[in-house]
């Protein structure tokens, strides 16, 4: 498949989120998105910019917090001077992504797709389709997302729910509802009507047709973020003003009851890596243990699960199943693959003895 | 109680053993004995010195291997210059107690008492109690070992078979026979009769009677002991001319079949740490996890078991039951209690690929 280079489309990149669940390889000096999580030899966000390349070029606008902006800029050393924007502080998603589109609406971008620097997708040229299928319905005025083919009944995403199809463009489908992160027997309910897909927050549209949107919603919302782009030396003083809201409820979901949104089918492999347990799914299969780092540093005897010899030293594991061994310079977590949502605790407790030296 | 000084009575400490099922706290170069274990705050070598003194003031011999003479001196600095015996080579038990014993002779000993290095004794009063016995019955020319009442069925120690009182002895009885390490379910059967006893290998014997007793099955063992100990210039030659064979083999077992050995009851606890599933028993109850070390270095959630934490790194363990997890500067062990007995593999595998670095 050729992919081809899509006029006036740019990439917006959030690069935020602490990835608590993936301590003590994520901190929050240095979260997931800037690690080889995956052993490709490049970090996620080197991944999820190779992979946005072929689609826009050097249109890639990474929003990140001010304390990341000098890694990101590290490992993105093709980024044009005013390819980053450093959040004053972290106010999630819609004011991120709110601002990206205010100052595209300004650039004169025709097309924005957000995309988070810290998934894992398998399939590049699968994920180039969809993308290019999404844009040429959001040029068509529609808020687009593109919804990941199910593949197993998850209960860590949320779930699209398709209703008619759109005239016009072939694989797309009205978005009927978006639904939170269900239980894995709801889950299961979803998968057998074969309505549901995965929601993995790729949002594509017009900058104009975003802010709108949200002024729909909250008028004050948009026209700060007009204000910011339109003085940016504003920034720090305005920003403190923006709500701190999901673009998934300050937007997705009004404008999908609204019968404003569409959804793009993506058949590609995707992740969020969420956990140890979603890491090792990724990695390996279900019999082998996964080593994430140079395997001559572990001696592995009757062991499954992943295991992460991140220190130089030696890491022996004798007779335990689905087990997750992380191993840095100044912490070791030790758990299972069924307990590894539990991660973020040892991080909450941590914090609570002041332990910030570790997170 | 009381306990008095034994006059003429001499401890002998045989310090060896690599200790694998303790990887990588015990290495060959650092053995288990050197090491506090119990988080006594003394080395298990230590503690067998200190339980000892109240019996035998410094008349105490350590025979170790050449490399661990200087540490051993290090720690027990109250040694008097003859007070280490270094082995040229590692020859098995009956080399290192005959040793002792044919210099024990010559320096006119009355009794001698073999106690192991790295054994643990929760009760030094009973301890005393148990070998002031022995030493009285092993004074009318027995060879006297210390039975110690099991708590349970265990497979990991040999028995000793209780036969006939011995008169003139309240407590002593003779030594039917001594059986190896049993399955558990004979264990289990061992210890309905009522008449077995955990075999701790704790001898006591007059030097004489030991070596007489040794030369009825191999009189050129006796005899090179006995040259050595008359000319000590001359050990390095010939040391390497004895048998390796355990003393259990050696003389007891032919002893016990020949009426000569009788037994002394203790009932205090003991432990020999065979591997971490035993060290785990004896630091904790079944319910709460152990921790070996600085417990402000561990954060545990929902975790039982053992952790060592022995690098300064911060270890936590989340969702793990009956967990061991052993940390050290250049190497890390994460198993079971149930596969504790495993830990043996992992040395012989880093072994075979040339990792004499972590061994």
């Amino acid at each position: 498949m050729v992919i081809d280079e899509i006029p006036g489309f740019w990439a917006v990149v959030p690069a935020g989120g602490a990835g608590t669940r993936l301590w003590p390889l994520s901190r929050s000096g240095s979260p997931k998105f800037l690690h080889d999580l995956t052993g490709a030899g490049q970090s996620l966000l080197e991944q999820t910019q190779r992979r946005l390349a072929p689609l826009v070029g050097d249109r890639l606008l990474v929003v990140t917090g001010e304390a990341h902006r000098a890694a990101v800029r590290e490992q993105l050393t093709m980024l044009p001077p005013d390819g980053v924007i450093a959040e004053p502080s972290a106010r999630d998603s819609m004011a991120a992504i709110g601002l990206a589109a205010a100052l595209l609406e300004r650039r004169g971008a025709e097309v924005m797709g957000s995309f988070a620097a810290d998934h894992v997708i398998a399939d590049p040229d699968g994920f180039a389709a969809a993308v290019t299928e999404a844009v040429a319905a959001a040029r068509d005025g529609w808020l687009v997302t593109i919804g990941i083919q199910p593949t197993f009944a998850s209960s860590a995403f949320g779930y699209i729910r398709e209703g008619e199809p759109l005239p016009g463009h072939p694989s797309a489908r009205m978005v009927a509802a978006f639904v939170e992160k269900p239980s894995v027997s709801v889950a299961e309910e979803y998968l057998a009507t074969g309505e549901y897909r995965w929601n993995a927050g790729m949002f594509v549209v017009r900058p104009t047709v975003l802010l709108d949107l949200l002024a729909a919603q909250d008028p004050e919302f948009t026209a700060t973020l007009r204000a910011i782009a339109a003085e940016p030396e504003r920034l720090a003083e305005l920003w403190e003003r923006l709500p701190r809201i999901a673009i998934d409820h300050a937007v997705a979901e009004p404008a999908a009851a609204a019968g404003r949104v569409v959804t793009i089918p993506g058949g590609f492999r995707w992740d969020d890596i969420g956990d140890f347990d979603s890491l090792a799914g990724l990695l390996g299969d279900d019999d082998a243990c996964s080593v994430l780092g140079d395997r001559a540093l572990t001696q592995l005897i009757g062991a499954s699960g992943i295991v992460v010899p991140g220190s130089g030293r030696t890491v022996a594991v004798v007779g335990l199943d689905d087990v997750v061994v992380v191993d840095t310079p100044d912490a070791l977590l030790v758990t299972t693959r069924a307990r590894a949502q539990e991660v973020k605790n040892v991080v909450a407790a941590l914090k609570e003895r002041g332990r910030t030296d570790l997170l």
